[in-house]
């Protein structure tokens, strides 16, 4: 297998020399490299692509692209067997999430092929677009549009940091469900870096996922006066800064008391003037919690302990919830017939994935590979090459049980 | 007079039509069209105008730029009346912090004029670049280069947000300290709009300064660990936005405590994604106190409170200092007389101006127009059309006491 080789390939694409960390955005001139590496990739193999009109990519072994009916079914491609990831990153993130999903769909179907595997199901590498939401704010954009789980007016209109829509971003209106192509995907498998520690802690290259957190995000404007910081006393400041940072603290205290997750990781100030009592903070609450009514208690302890401080700072607080995803469990049959072929510890996660919103229409699993620091969204984010092919072989036996017998 | 006329031709002049504020950074269009303006109302009024090399102007009635020898001195416009302020902005700053005095300078020369008096020494009209820091950082960076109080070849290197050196929007090295212009000037009288309420409170419409407080900006650096916001547990991380919040509610309750005043206005959040604990976040305490040394114990407390929190976090913390001013008393026998002339309350400000840089090298007054909301720093900042007008009497009979007897 040549792994490094094909890693190697995509590594320079959208990396900041700076930060050593990647800047691929969804439909960004580097994410757009990757996605004509894949297009290039899925050539070298004769898998024809197809594009949902939403941003996602599909590349077959078996059928479509050229729609030929099924003698069966009279559809082609049905039953098939669905693998793959995402380009997209967050600001400064790693390089593995994501796209090891991708190159390891590619490297398993190698695999396959060598060893003279004969799907009897075609299997397809998928590429999902803004999967982080780090461009247009909603994460797991692509599934979502595919599925239904958006409405495809609502998803157009989503606008980056610089005002461009989504739809101006893909070229058009994304297309939306599309339940023709759906209904053929019998299994979706996707293979994921760790962002945690729990593999290294089993002594395991490859785990399989149980369950995603319920999570959500949630964005608090708050909202006081400008003033100038030399002259204004401070007894007359309504300053949103104070209320903003007792609500990261409160944030915190709330997620440890519950065993639960919260962090407050973006924030954006006006005017952001050293000698400035800014006018408004805006900050985005990420909170997660292994049982939604944790995570609902979570963000209402949050909100009430802001609006309380909010009261004695004056200044005035807004919060919007910008997106949720409920409890997803992994198909208890599917997840347990692959940790038990792959003898795999079984764990589950705090990340949302595009697998987590397929979850919810077909039978779906996950496949994680080990993470030695457990960082990621980070430059540091990182997995040895031979876990990473140990996950390739993982992924490989999987679409064999899926797709071959 | 024509208040309301001269403020109208410069109002729309980097207003931003979002928040009603001003973006005139220095040495960017907007502030550069005011240095047009500048120029046209000096040749309008026959007043020449030099430039020191540093990005200051200087409108002159009597004497300079043609450098005619004075027959007593040697040296033309030896024994001048300086005046004026800064044309540059707060991000959506208030329409009257700095203009104000420039604008307020010129009609003052036309009342002078139109009651017939005349000078035996000469009145300047000043423009000082960058007063705000709000582009390269220092504050006051054209009267701290006038007076040699900053070294040219570390304010040439100083750079804005997008990388752009002062040197290279002034177009040249700045010049530095130029005795030969600087110790022409016989007194400086800068008139500003309050940016606070004491002159509601003393029901006057103009005040006279007696101190500034000492003040300055610290960075502080916070490093933690950039991690997945969903998957790392919260005993694992080391978030330096935790670190970060502490430092804003200690710095505002050590404030408190000693009268002072402590503002955290500026924040960078690096990834700032809502997914991913930061790596690292930056701040700005900008701090001021009556008394010296109340000043250097506010900061301090806040160093150790921060350094304290950050080992709890896990993070590291590095503090710089970026600009300090020391305590600035104005000249007491200027500041008496011009109090007693115009029968006006005495009173000390928090703000920094280009008065206190250039009252360590003469004697220096200020003048302050009664502001109704105590707001500055923010497009709130307001001073009425009468009140404006009183400024201008007032400043026109400061000059004729100064330049004329």
């Amino acid at each position: 297998m040549r792994f490094r080789e094909s890693w190697d390939e995509i590594a320079p694409v959208g990396r900041d020399a700076g930060s050593g960390g990647y800047l691929r955005y969804a439909l960004t001139e580097p994410e757009l490299r990757l996605r004509e590496w894949f297009r290039a990739q899925a050539d070298l193999r004769g898998m024809p692509v197809s594009a949902d009109g939403n941003g996602n990519l599909f590349a077959w072994w078996g059928d479509p692209p050229g729609d030929t009916r099924d003698g069966d079914t009279g559809r082609a491609g049905t039953g098939a067997v669905l693998t793959g990831s995402h380009f997209d990153s967050v600001p400064h993130g790693g390089a593995y999430d994501g796209p090891l999903g991708i190159v390891s769909a590619f490297l398993a179907v190698d695999e396959l092929r060598a060893a003279g595997a004969s799907p009897v199901r075609p299997v397809v590498v998928a590429a999902f677009v803004e999967e982080e939401g780090a461009r247009f704010g909603v994460p797991c954009l692509g599934s979502r549009l595919l599925t239904g789980e958006i409405d495809p007016d609502r998803a157009a209109g989503l606008r980056d940091a610089a005002g461009v829509s989504f739809a101006d971003a893909l070229g058009a209106r994304p297309a939306g469900a599309d339940p023709a192509l759906s209904d053929r995907f019998a299994a979706f498998v996707e293979l994921h870096v760790e962002q945690g520690r729990a593999l290294v802690d089993a002594g395991a290259p490859v785990g399989v996922a149980s369950a995603i957190w319920p999570h959500g995000r949630w964005r608090f404007e708050l909202r006081g006066e400008g003033n100038h910081a030399g002259t204004t006393r401070m007894a007359d400041r309504r300053d949103p800064m104070l209320t903003f940072a007792f609500t990261v603290l409160a944030a915190n205290k709330e997620a440890r008391l519950r065993g639960a997750h919260a962090t407050v990781g973006r924030v954006a100030v006006a005017p952001n003037a050293t000698n400035a009592v800014p006018s408004t903070v805006t900050c985005w609450l990420d909170a997660r919690a292994a049982a939604p009514e944790t995570l609902r208690e979570l963000v209402e302890a949050v909100h009430a302990k802001a609006a309380e401080r909010a009261r004695r700072d004056g200044t005035e607080l807004t919060v919007t919830p910008e997106s949720a995803t409920p409890l997803v469990t992994f198909d208890g049959g599917l997840t347990g017939r692959l940790a038990h072929l792959l003898a795999a510890p079984v764990l589950p996660t705090g990340a949302g994935h595009d697998a987590g919103v397929l979850a919810a229409r077909l039978p779906t699993a996950m496949l994680f590979v080990r993470n030695p620091t457990g960082v990621s969204h980070s430059p540091a984010e990182s997995a040895t090459d031979d876990d990473c092919a140990a996950g390739v072989v993982a992924l490989a036996r999987v679409l064999e049980e899926l797709a071959c017998r």
